[in-house]
């Protein structure tokens, strides 16, 4: 359809979009509260439902843990291509829950903007693939090109379990492109491609010193704390350029190409960061840009730190362990098993005399992906993006990782393209989450516009 | 009495004392649970209906918290020395609850050792102390020297409350020689003076980087993460040879005398060590040996830590904030206020570009203490010591503090010596804690033994 259709189309199924869209949110999906898990599986019965009701086959995967919704509608005929879109209907859990101002999943509109757990990430996104496909279905009664739907409910937590049936799902993922429809863009009308996501591994490291707590009066001095022994291997991690330590860590690391560093390097406001998270960008590698350093130079971070006494008052304690939780990010050509495996040898072997150590690397790493700007599903997107936005399309990287998207595109055999409508401010994973109706409407016109061009001759 | 004697009063009085000891033990005098604050309070009244039963002149010291017991008897006369002798019935919580294989308050005897929280410190140490007193006065009606008690219901909260009222009891609390009974001996069989504590002050620290928490992902490498930067400041507080390096810690340390030195010094088996611990003991100023490391040199030493993540599994979080509780023990001529002041001026001031420290030093700290040996009150217990254990006295150094210490023999003016029958697998503060029977014994004696000493011109 062409864009003026789309848009009819879209005006006159706007209240039945959002009444959806807020039976959609309502279903309370947390992936990671197991003892909820039937909730979950509502929330995908009722995606494979509106799938059903649309014309498209559908199928409700097992996992080990939350069922995948397949489908696909296969009828556009050999010569036209076949896109694999993934999005995820499992949602972050929604503590602090007394920051909500409006119940996570009692879905509210303000100043235009759906307010729920969710709201983005990625119900608001899977619902407008999903409203657009039924408005093709509707007016048309056909798509322009094959399109196939992975949609998961682990994203959240790893994609655990979702990831095990890629390899005997081989031949239903089978596809030219892959779609992942989960991520943003950088301001309001600034449309944008994304190009990359970093790969991530995560890692633990216990360091032990004594078989238990001491008395710090009786023993400080004589055995080495392992809150000091962690606190300086932590510190070794890192030179005072921000250069990671870890012998190998940037062994397969390749310097991006000036074209793609320019992209990367574009609009970065020192002030701006600061003012909006309060901390100046001065963290990690100083010999790259805070842009680079957060999309496509790895890093390793410590997320969690913990030993000894840590409640109200003081406890004079030497605790016989200290933790950490440290993930890696990873570029293209890094491994990230790998690159943990590295990252806790160098631990291990850095430990200072007294304290023993102990690294587990943890299961479901997922390497960087890439797409490329000169690939055709990249430019569909592109064009549908600028012909929705009247505005030029920007290519960007983003930092995160979505791990299953590299087991995702070797399972379809598709060439990636990273794509959605977040914003950087939607509260994604915090309280009052939010995703607005206009982003709505772009999301159904940009993939109703994309199918189109991706079913035309280059 | 001589020795004879008292052991004959001993065993005629042993079922009686076991039976009282029970009663004591009982109390949940856990002084930090501010909740139970009237149990505290009844043990208090217990201790003191005791010493009223005894002949003693009685006060019950209100404090801000649990009350003090104060009692004297000073009918020796004025040519006769007056000892004011240190307790505390208060006692440490009893968590982890389920490791304790009787309940913490129902003393039970197994093999010869009473098993309850506070059997030791300090209700052990108390209750010998208080029987000695009964059985002097039941079987002479008199003592030896004029004695004079201060038992404590906030030592295992750093005396809180009891500190602040000793300035207005000074007049009450003259006395020639103040004894702290809540110290140790190394060996079972080894009796020992201690001639030293160390002095404590503590201080928390806040390390912040953004105004909330990041998700690593989008910005790990653009700011510093607080973690990395608490790690780095913590590992900036000692060298490679575990000297301290904030500026000015050490300036007021005075090296021990030789004599002091080999005193300290003697009798470590770093094997023994290792075997009772599980660790090597080979942490702080390797400059130092253990035991003095221990016992006589200032130490700076992280006791809590925390930040970010800790749970189950993984999140990709960058916090807003790390925090790390931090102590300082200091030796003789070392202000600890001052001390910790410095350590957090230099925290500060190492503090990496990104992030902002907050530093509190706490209120409570306390200087260390010394005993001399040539002193009559330490000679005293020395004689009493090596009269009951047919041993050689030693005399040892402690690395712990009691806070309250310096500020008593301030006010009291007495002569301090630090004295008690605990040993090191007396599993004080932790589950099953235990003191022996025979301990209660040779306690009793030690006391009564004690007095008479102080009672004989030198």
């Amino acid at each position: 359809m062409k864009l003026d259709q789309l848009q009819k189309a879209y005006d006159e199924s706007r209240d039945k979009a959002i009444e959806d869209f807020f039976t959609f949110l309502k279903f309370q999906s947390i992936s990671s509260e197991l003892e909820q898990a039937p909730k979950v599986r509502e929330c995908g019965d009722w995606v494979q439902g509106f799938l059903d009701g649309i014309g498209f086959h559908t199928e409700l995967w097992e996992t080990m843990l939350h069922p995948v919704i397949f489908a696909q509608w296969t009828d556009a005929g050999e010569d036209k291509p076949t896109i694999l879109i993934y999005n995820h209907y499992d949602v972050q859990p929604v503590d602090p829950i007394e920051e909500w101002e409006s119940g996570p999943f009692e879905p509210t509109i303000r100043d235009g903007e759906v307010y729920a757990r969710g709201a983005q990430d990625n119900k608001g996104q899977c619902f407008y693939v999903l409203h657009a496909l039924r408005l093709l279905m509707e007016k048309e009664g056909k798509l322009p090109v094959n399109v196939k739907l992975f949609i998961e409910g682990a994203e959240e937590i790893g994609s655990t379990g979702s990831s095990n049936i890629l390899e005997q799902k081989k031949e239903d993922l089978k596809a030219d492109y892959l779609a992942i429809v989960d991520m943003g863009i950088h301001r309001p009308n600034e449309p944008a491609v994304t190009l990359g996501v970093r790969g991530i591994s995560t890692l633990e490291v216990e360091v032990q010193g004594s078989n238990t707590d001491l008395h710090s009066g009786s023993h400080g001095g004589i055995v080495y704390n392992p809150l000091h022994a962690l606190s300086e291997m932590i510190a070794k991690l890192r030179d005072e350029e921000g250069t990671v330590l870890v012998p190998g860590f940037y062994d397969d690391v390749e310097e991006l190409s000036d074209e793609d560093r320019n992209r990367v390097c574009l609009e970065f406001s020192e002030n701006e960061y600061e003012e909006m998270f309060g901390a100046k960008p001065v963290g990690g590698e100083r010999a790259y840009s805070p842009v680079e350093r957060a999309c496509v130079r790895p890093t390793v971070e410590v997320n969690g730190l913990w030993g000894g006494y840590t409640g109200d008052g003081f406890k004079t304690v030497i605790p016989a362990k200290a933790h950490a939780k440290i993930s890696c990010r990873v570029v293209p050509h890094q491994d990230p098993d790998q690159t943990a495996r590295l990252v806790g040898d160098y631990l291990e072997e850095i430990a200072p005399e007294g304290v023993k150590v102990k690294v587990n690397v943890h299961q479901g790493a997922g390497g960087a992906v890439r797409a490329s700007v000169d690939s055709k599903v990249v430019k569909a997107f592109a064009n549908a993006y600028e012909e929705i936005f009247r505005k030029p399309c920007k290519y960007i990287f983003e930092g995160g990782s979505i791990p299953i998207v590299p087991a995702l595109a070797d399972a379809s055999g598709g060439e990636v393209v990273l794509v959605g409508l977040g914003l950087p401010d939607d509260q994604i994973h915090a309280p009052n989450e939010h995703f607005g109706l206009d982003r709505i409407e772009r999301g159904v016109l940009l993939i109703g516009r994309t199918l189109d061009y991706l079913s035309q001759e280059v």
